[in-house]
């Protein structure tokens, strides 16, 4: 490897701390009717003021996670409890249905079709708390987390629009979810409940979507028996969504002294970013199609910040905690790629969205899917990594 | 105009009648189940079976549409009521209500959620009702006219994702697609009828949707007021759509003989066609955001098939209509910029999905959105334009 571990330690420290963490506080607090903007230009200007309940709910967990686990600053705090408040009071239906969407001054837009919202808001509450005691907090979380395990078997209920009975299809994206959710509720849940339900949302992941018959990659969508369908949908593929999701596996394998699914996640983000990468421009596909048939999503080719981010974060601790050096390769490639294409050289904050060639197709800092969370959590785990990697001695 | 009237009517001529219709009738028909396959790779090859009803009901009606007003050739009806039985039998849920999907034998995929589904089968059943003659398939496309009619205030009924009262957006696709299928079905309407909705629809597009404060561009959704929104789907601009717009309103304006209409239309399809060129790469793009914002939408400054099609259709009438030079110089822009990058120089058809350079971003003649429908009818409107242009004695 060409780069120098206290170099790289410090340039990711910098990153976060100097740069990102100072862009979100300084532009997305709003601090007239709370919670945050997210659709901000190349240099922080709000161009949109609407709010998206997955963003708000990121950046509640953001800063919450930092106060909890880096230091405990009060802006920070200070910076998720607006959010949280925000949350509390509009960003649900009552009974804890989060919205998918809300206006600045918090009246509903879109309504709670979307599971995720459920998910993110989860995650917020149960940060936050953990950073403050608060029993409200507390509870706003384990409910919402009782809404997502009652919605999973149909989780768009009333606007699913899929005709009962003709294919029945199930998604990656939830248990995935939940394999980090667990993990990230945990000091709120009684051991046999992580237990439980973690058993579950692992034998989702690694019986249902791996598919060994393929050599190991991970579908996003197969038929509800657990075979595959040869439709859009079935032939879906998402090398960023699956490489994420193994250092999810990796946490749950350490969690759970379980090495065999940390080596099974590290080998299967392997593969994964082997069959995403672009040979010829760089970067990793947004999306793909199992058989090479044009896929539906005209986005296809498109280069994503998260995908990077999140696939920096599963070869670093795939490294850690295994020494594949072929970990450490594709650290070193996606490393380059992003901090060369989507870190902004001039202003703060990184680009979210890079047309094939890897060249600027959205100047945008933050919008309707990007905010507070991929670009500052990976800095922060990757950071971390190379932290522990330092204190263990293990050299890059 | 470096192109020369005669060459031009046979340059349309045989790529329409010895290329795109010989490439759909050797490969769309599903002889086994009925209907058509769409998914059709770069050499013809079916690459998915699942049946998408926009572009099962807009293929009955291009070959309705070829044996009523070219020629009455057997194998285009035969063509026209294989996908007819199939829609009828399978394509709706017994009420008029037609899918947005089905598989390949007809089992229902995906609910009716989406009112084109009724706006096409209207189109294809009124066409191929006068072809025919056959009662039974005039009743199906006025039950589903009525279904359309009905269901205009929402739409997507239950399946609306909007919260009701916050912001009640209007769109422009209902009635500036209505606005083309009321002259498709005149003959099945009598004409205080046809006059009534003609009314109705041309309002909303001509009061509504162009804009004079904004210089008279189209906007695609305003409040339910009339006012503009200040949000990503108030700025969301669709240049193509709004252009093939302008030639239904052309269409109108002949037929209701109101050349007022005509001279509107055409210098807003003028407008929309410079907002929407690409200066740097060429093309028009797919979306943009009125203010300038980055667009919800990855796929934005992709080059699509349908809007170069369309366009043409626009300039060519345009001129034919008012003799307006400018419409010359877009089309002989357009015709040159789609022949170029969208005609495939190897194999039939067109490629539907370039990116913002003009190259194959999706090597597909026909998938869930891009059927028999927008190369056929553009190539057909065009000949016919220039054939009428011929017998007028205008010179290009």
């Amino acid at each position: 490897m060409t780069h120098n571990l206290d170099e790289l330690i410090e340039q990711y420290r910098a990153e976060l701390f100097d740069s990102v963490l100072p862009f979100w506080l300084e532009n997305s607090i709003d601090k007239e009717y709370g919670g945050y903007f997210t659709c901000l230009d190349r240099q922080g200007k709000v161009f949109d003021t609407d709010k998206f309940i997955w963003l708000q709910g990121r950046e509640v967990w953001l800063f919450s996670m930092l106060y909890n686990n880096v230091a405990p600053r009060q802006e920070w705090l200070d910076a998720a409890v607006s959010g949280a408040k925000f949350l509390k009071e509009h960003g649900h239906d009552g009974n804890f249905n989060w919205y998918f969407s809300v206006t600045r001054d918090g009246k509903p837009l879109v309504e709670p079709y979307n599971i995720f919202s459920n998910t993110f808001a989860t995650m917020a509450f149960g940060q936050l708390a953990k950073a403050t005691g608060c029993k409200e907090y507390e509870s706003i979380a384990l409910n919402t987390w009782n809404e997502v395990l009652k919605r999973r078997e149909n989780p768009k209920g009333k606007w699913n629009k899929l005709h009962p009975g003709t294919r029945q299809l199930k998604n990656f994206a939830l248990p995935m979810i939940l394999c980090n959710l667990v993990l990230e509720i945990q000091h709120l849940l009684d051991e046999s409940m992580l237990k439980k339900t973690t058993d579950d949302f692992l034998h989702e992941v690694l019986d249902v979507f791996i598919r060994p018959e393929l050599g190991g990659i991970v579908m996003e969508n197969v038929l509800e028996d657990g075979t595959l369908c040869d439709c859009f949908e079935g032939r879906h593929m998402n090398p960023g969504h699956a490489i994420e999701a193994m250092w999810f596996i990796m946490d749950l394998g350490r969690r759970l002294n379980r090495p065999e699914l940390i080596e099974l996640a590290k080998d299967t983000a392997l593969r994964m970013a082997e069959y995403g990468w672009d040979k010829e421009f760089g970067g990793i596909y947004y999306f793909m199609d199992l058989k090479g048939c044009p896929p539906q999503e005209l986005e296809w080719d498109q280069k994503l910040w998260w995908v990077h981010l999140e696939t920096m974060i599963s070869m670093i601790k795939g490294y850690r905690l295994t020494g594949d050096k072929r970990c450490l390769e594709w650290f070193e490639r996606v490393h380059d790629y992003a901090w060369e294409h989507f870190k902004d050289k001039e202003y703060p904050e990184w680009f979210g969205y890079l047309n094939r060639r890897g060249e600027v197709l959205l100047p945008l800092k933050g919008g309707k899917w990007k905010g507070c969370f991929h670009v500052p959590r990976g800095l922060y785990q990757v950071w971390t990594v190379l932290k522990e990697m330092k204190e263990e001695g293990i050299e890059l």
